[in-house]
């Protein structure tokens, strides 16, 4: 069997499902962030890694400034996913022999310029030969507080289901130039307690069933209310994926003050009630299942 | 200009040149690992990021669990040149959708077997697609005690330079096999004080003068004390490449003592001395330069 006919979720599972994991290991892989310490410290490592490939993340001809931030950056969402702050970045490139040092340094810049944006420092690049496309692959490590530590898996049955901003036309090159929900996510884990949040980065079709699946929930899903890029259709906004905005699962007594308190904080940025975290046995989990897969066939 | 022009120092050295380093960064890019924390920690955090790309550092038919065990051990073998224990493992994979299943299995299973060998945890693991060939990065956070905590910076004109192992013949399979020096290095950070150290990546060739260069020394090399592995040449010793043995410079007061000390802790695993840190005024710095540039022409 092929990974075409396999599947990015499955793959994943069987290949983490044996590894040893060491004392100092408080979530391993399935978040969007390794999360590392001691178990009752009061602040938590943050470890990421993520790569884009030319032909598949960017195509050849896009600004390589935008190939740069957009590298970067979803690495950060990531890191804001879980609630933290990003600190250090490590990036490795394998670069054909053929691309131009200007190109190359125009990445870089957009790199620069993400890092400067969202605080953290490049502390390591290395770069490799690459007989095809283009890797950039980044690294990030940051903290969190232990006690602002968001999970996928803290979901429970009842739970509210907030998004942030608008879904899909991320094709048309949103995708590349996204601002990863870092300010929002600390705000809201400073201010509010979800139980569980991840980054839309696959679509909501594929991400909604993950962080229900992660917290061993089912959901509703109220497709009148989800958030639409103008322009889009549902099916975009379910599908498209690389929207990098925040999902999360917070009690319902809680939803109505954050929405007013949202509006405050943030007035450009619509935050919607998209739905609920129901019961695992009630029906419609499986409701759909048409976001982006790495390797399913189109 | 592109990059087979250019070279890789010059490109890093380009790309590097304007970053903008925090406060906890106590090294930054430019050697084995970044170091990270405060300045009087007791502790430093070791960050790295090293990629394999099929077709540069493996060929298709390679056996997928050697793949593994080479782009983990190349990670490893950076945080023991600094004198440091590698920790917890990021890895991230592109590759092909015609990939067999059991070959990335395979593939794991060698990452899995040193993670194990080197008491790492692998605590994420991402995959995406690539159009291409495979790529396989490893990211390895782990620790060093401040004072024992070796860059390639602090050598001295007259500090004596020592190798270990048996330099050449990578090409003919070793780099798939290799054993980071981690025991050796923290054995060495332990009993005695390197002044620099590095590990032997792109040929003792290459990263002589880099070693010299960043601790500000010219230097002399005996060839004729050169390690060289059964059934190679000098220049095979000095060009292959990944042999990823420690290079390091001690002062000349504690060589002897060294070396009679190393043959009872590692009796199977030569040590030789074969040359010494200069002023850097004196001639013959840059005596060769022919170890493997990433970029060059061949």
């Amino acid at each position: 069997m092929n990974l075409a006919h396999c599947g990015e979720d499955a793959l994943i599972a069987t290949l983490t499902r044996r590894l040893e994991l060491g004392a100092n290991v408080r979530v391993g892989p399935g978040d969007d962030c390794a999360v590392l310490g001691a178990p009752r410290a009061i602040r938590w490592q943050l470890l990421k890694s993520d790569a884009v490939v030319e032909g598949v993340h960017f195509l050849s001809n896009d600004d390589p400034r935008r190939v740069g931030w957009k590298a970067f950056c979803r690495a950060v969402s990531d890191v804001a996913a879980m609630g933290g702050v990003p600190e250090h970045a490590l990036v490795t490139l394998a670069v054909s022999r053929e691309v131009k040092v200007a190109w190359v340094e125009a990445l870089y810049a957009g790199l620069r310029r993400a890092a400067r944006k969202f605080g953290v420092s490049i502390v390591g690049g290395e770069t490799s030969r690459s007989p095809g496309p283009l890797f950039v692959n980044v690294t990030i490590s940051g903290w969190v507080e232990r006690n602002r530590c968001i999970l996928r898996s803290g979901g429970r049955a009842g739970d509210i289901l907030h998004v942030t901003g608008r879904l899909g036309g991320s094709r048309a090159g949103k995708h590349l130039d996204f601002t990863p929900r870092l300010a929002e996510a600390r705000w809201l884990v400073a201010h509010f307690k979800p139980h569980a949040m991840m980054d839309v980065s696959d679509g909501l079709a594929a991400d909604l069933p993950r962080l229900a699946k992660a917290s061993g929930c089912g959901f509703t899903l109220d497709e009148t209310r989800v958030p639409i890029t103008r322009g889009c259709t549902l099916a975009q906004a379910l599908g498209d994926g690389e929207d990098f905005e925040l999902l999360f699962a917070l009690p319902p007594l809680h939803a109505a003050g954050l929405e007013r308190e949202w509006r405050r904080a943030f007035p450009r940025l619509p935050l919607s009630r998209i739905g609920s975290f129901i019961q695992r046995s009630t029906l419609n989990t499986q409701l759909f299942q048409n976001g982006y897969d790495h390797f399913a066939d189109a």
